[in-house]
């Protein structure tokens, strides 16, 4: 940069960077100078392509320049070369090859710069800026000589130290035991992955290729969940999602639940070193898979980050979770990890580090603090409940003055378990479902099909075994919808079908139970809601409220501002049968969204951005954790959370005006039946 | 501390370190306030008994105390106990227990102190003072409670950093998976080996035992050679050799030197890793015996310090030494390494830290930088040479100012090869040679018998196959005996029988041959000197010499003040039989010292003290290196060196008075016959 006027004037946008330039100065190192972010892998070699920018010409008031078409360097060689011979835009040069001549605005495409933004779907998510750990360097190394007898490793250290700016880097042994064929097939250049440690002194090389390396490297992004895990393969260049794939944890043979899990582990000696290997080998099936979908090298796969609750969190390291299955459920490491992954004996680059988010507290785990980074309560402005349904619930409330976290044993009845017709979200399984509150007649739609069950051609849509059985939004649909129509009470009781008015009601022992659909006829079940399925979500919904509420109190709040449902449970529930059944504090609804699987994706941004680590890992030790266990507030709450009270005016946010009868269905005397009272 | 000149005097010998403490003071909190070095593994609460210290009563005027019987606090319980079980020297407290009560000395028993030093034979030798990289802390942590959910982990590096000021430690993966149930087994109290890193703050926990380990933690030095590989058990805490041994390296089935083993790899793809896993069998083979003779588990050895030469280095690391085959001979790395045991497979603590010694350059390697730890020349006031002669020679020269290295392709006859009845050093070899000049007639001793052969009784001490052929430092002895009795003139040429006068002499085709002993009437060999023998000798000697001198020339030199000879063939040699064949330059003969195996000593001193490892690194970068192969006057040196001249007053600093004949045999006419030629 110059501080002489006569100097031409360069101005890059987006950024409105500029700076006076010595004609000759190439665009690449004007944009260094003013730390305009453009990308560059070959070091303004004319190899990589990476620093492409689009020259404005033209008059620019704003800017104060008139960028004349010979503003810059004439096209060059070089950029031929690169443009027959891989094809470039048109309009676009090379960063590091046109030069400054005279005043020019220089635009920099998305695609050029390092910290490029990775779109994601919801609009109101936090954004993801390219910050990759790993990063490409090609660089040229001094030959050997026998006056100089430092190491072919020693001259490539340098070389990254003076070409890039590298200091203190280290080599695996892995990456060196082959550095040397490298070098020469590469004629002294090379291209190496570096992955860049917590501190800027302690990078790592974990790869060299010959020559300028024309691929690229990916990460995966793992969630590895109680029932099922989730893992993404991604271009750690382009932040590019190319595969995702997903499978059942293997470890539910151990036991379908966290605790059995737990048990198993303290009642065989050496379990849970079965369940690691479990679940290891489950990782390496989806590393395959993604690796395959994608085309891409496993050996290319250098860098994972692995989220999990503590329970999974433990396995996976290979730890006995046995101490998290009582109090004071402590963990054997709260802090974030990052490992080699030939330490977990993953099928990726050996050498590949691998990111273990921290766990928040014995029961809120590193899947939580993936859902804090994904969907960061820490920098709201608004109040926000963010729910992580599953066998537990992770809760976190908070804004930028102060985030609180619990967890709570909602157990598996909102995915489908321990309810009578339950099943797990597949095919066949009712989703959706309305009931008429005058017939009490039911509707619903099943997964996989377009048709409600009232529509013409239902049967034949869905097929004569097409109804199956009811998951988890489903349930929290039809009991919702229940209490809408009066079918239960206040206090959860199943009317009878007398006291209802209605033949859908059928009487099982001392309790009635809703028919939702008989397709026996046609060799299908019979679907029915129970009054245990119905005590089952209460159960789960108390607990769930009563975390939730247990936070709005340390906070000192009556509401909430906004509310994410997370987890794949959170992305098919209906925000509003939820609120009607007590799920979540009442919000505007419009203001509760559903994260989707908010755990990956956190697993996701910070696999893409390294400071996102840092981040999560200062949010983490800042999160204030609440323990349900030992808060007698807790039980109060839950206690009290067990009603579906009477509300006239309950859903003032509500997009549909619900209001909830106030109806209470005495309990079943000898004769099994029970009495409507309507309130007034 | 305190500046009350009422408060007690407190004077630590043999430190003279002194200050006041108040009354009540501990005096290990006082040695450390003063910088006392006090070792302590428990941090001051009565079990390690480290601290131990002699209170000194009485008059001492030297450092103006008088200190009385009861200048320290009366013998508590925790002493007595400890006493009672472990037992106690007498006169000695615990400096955890004892206290301040008035003007006091205190002496700190060798044993007592961190940096103790570890006696070694040489009395020239540098000393050796412990500062291990790996030491045991015990230390006291908090329970977890269900209000702090930090991990188990995090909470014992709250506790080390608290109690021993450790900052920014980590756990190996390892370690962790079994800290949590050695946490409860200790009750919250439990002993940790730490590994300090290169920086101060980047230490790692490598194991844990549950509450007081009693036990100590040890370290191997490994030297990794050619032909042999030796390794030294030491225990971390006291510096001792617990045990030792030796084992031929396995890699000679694929080339007897260095060369072939590089062809080996060449000539056969992938043959490299068939010598990488044959070192590092040898290498567990030789732990398992130190470990067995020495009665230590494998998992307590925590530590290890490699070195070996270049192609070594490399193939013990699993990379190719193709490289070092050739010009420009390029080391994969140069620098010094520290690895995990378990990436070379080592059978002792898996997350035992590996350090490698850096290497000086492609000829000279991590065995002459071991070397130069051991004998130390950059800490000289003299100019030392160094030689460690193998089949390779590593000399270095040097003092405070400069320190030069080179390496010199002496072949293996020093070792016994090539050499007609040549042998390694074992029973029966000839390891010492005297000829009376007169009489032409040999005396000899050979290995395991402690008689000379003219001695009465030795045919029977050695018995009739007892004398078996010529070791290394028996050539040397016999070659410069035969010089000084004029059998050899100076171009090397033995005379014939008739022109020296003496039957011994007999001929072998056109030269003459020396017999030193005839078993064959007993059924033992006839050993006889050849003219081959010389030869080879003299190519051997021109090496070394001409490497030498280059290295004198280079400093500008024409005398050093101090030679060393290490290496297992340095300690046998005789130096006046050295300096006679013109091996090595003309020196007081006092001044010239066998260093025995100082590669192994050095990284025995590596091992024991961490920074002897920056010493090292920092010596090796300005070490100056000469690189002989393109050097050409290593070339003139040699040719000139190959002579073994005439000298009238050669050895002035010779202790017996020895000079050479000026002889010269010409060589054979058709007859093969000699005529002796006595110049005046």
């Amino acid at each position: 940069m110059s501080d002489t006027p006569r100097d031409p004037l360069v101005v890059f946008t987006p950024s409105g960077k500029r700076g006076r330039f010595p004609v000759g100065t190439p665009i690449l190192t004007a944009a260094r100078q003013l730390g305009v972010d453009l990308d560059s892998v070959c070091g303004g070699r004319g190899i990589c392509s990476k620093c492409q920018i689009t020259p404005m010409y033209g008059d620019f008031p704003k800017h104060g320049v008139a960028s004349a078409p010979d503003a810059l360097s004439p096209w060059n060689a070089v950029e031929e070369r690169y443009k027959s011979k891989r094809g470039l835009i048109e309009g676009r040069r090379l960063g590091c090859q046109a030069t400054v001549q005279g005043d020019v605005v220089i635009d920099v495409p998305p695609e050029s710069q390092v910290h490029k933004q990775v779109v994601r779907k919801r609009v109101e998510a936090r954004e993801i800026v390219m910050d990759p750990a790993t990063r490409l360097h090609y660089v040229e190394v001094t030959e050997p000589d026998m006056h100089n007898p430092r190491g072919d490793l020693e001259r490539l250290l340098d070389a990254l130290r003076d070409q890039w700016g590298l200091e203190g880097l280290v080599c695996d042994l892995r990456t060196l035991q082959g550095l040397q064929p490298v070098l020469r097939q590469g004629n002294w250049r090379v291209t190496v992955a570096v992955h860049q440690g917590r501190r800027r002194s302690n990078g790592r090389i974990i790869q060299a290729w010959p020559g300028y390396f024309e691929g690229s490297i990916y990460g995966i992004a793992v969630d590895v969940g109680s029932t099922t895990i989730a893992c993404h393969l991604c271009d750690l260049q382009s932040g590019e999602v190319l595969a995702s794939a997903g499978l059942m944890n293997p470890q539910i043979r151990f036991g379908e639940d966290l605790m059995s899990r737990v048990s198993y582990s303290m009642m065989n000696p050496g379990g849970h070193t079965e369940m690691t290997a479990a679940v290891r080998e489950a990782l390496n099936t989806l590393i395959g898979q993604v690796a395959d979908e994608a085309g891409v090298g496993r050996s290319q796969i250098v860098e994972g980050v692995l989220v999990g609750n503590p329970v999974m969190h433990h396995l996976l390291l290979g730890i006995d979770p046995v101490e998290l299955g009582g109090a004071p459920f402590a963990l054997a490491t709260s802090d974030a990890m990052t490992l080699w992954a030939s330490e977990l004996g993953l099928s990726m680059h050996p050498s590949g580090r691998l990111y273990i988010l921290p766990c928040i507290a014995g029961h809120v785990g590193a899947d939580a603090a993936a859902v804090a980074l994904s969907e960061s309560p820490h920098a709201q402005d608004e109040l926000m409940l963010v729910v992580d349904v599953g066998t537990n619930a992770e809760i976190l409330l908070g804004n930028r003055e102060k985030v609180l976290a619990c967890s709570s044993p909602t157990g598996p009845a909102f995915e489908g378990a321990q309810i009578s017709s339950g099943q797990r979200a597949a095919p066949g399984a009712i989703e959706r479902v309305r009931i008429d509150p005058e017939t009490c007649e039911p509707r619903f739609r099943v997964i996989g099909c377009e048709l409600w069950s009232d529509d013409l051609g239902f049967v034949e849509a869905a097929g004569p075994t097409g109804v199956t059985g009811i998951c988890g939004s489903g349930i929290i649909e039809v009991i919702a919808e229940m209490r809408i129509a009066g079918i239960i009470d206040e206090d959860g009781a199943i009317g009878s079908a007398e006291a209802v008015g209605t033949p859908r009601l059928v009487q099982e022992g001392r309790t009635w139970s809703y028919v939702l659909w008989d397709g026996r006829a046609a060799g299908g079940p019979l679907i029915t809601v129970t009054q245990g399925d119905v005590r089952a979500i209460q159960l789960a919904k108390a607990a769930l409220y009563a975390g939730a509420r247990l936070l709005m109190d340390q906070m000192g709040v009556d509401a909430v501002d906004r509310v994410v449902l997370a987890g794949a449970f959170g992305a098919h529930i209906s925000p509003l049968h939820a609120m009607v059944l007590g799920m979540i504090p009442d919000c505007p609804l419009e203001k509760v969204s559903s994260a989707g699987n908010a755990a990956g994706t956190g697993a996701r941004i910070a696999l893409l951005n390294a400071g996102a680590r840092r981040e999560i890992e200062a949010v983490v030790r800042r999160i204030e954790k609440v323990e349900t266990a030992v808060e007698p507030r807790f039980q109060e709450h839950f206690v009290s959370a067990m009603a579906l009270p009477h509300k006239t005016a309950p859903f003032p946010h509500l997009g549909t005006l619900v209001s909830l009868p106030a109806v209470r269905f005495e309990q079943g005397g000898e004769d099994g039946g029970r009495r409507r009272r309507r309130a007034r």
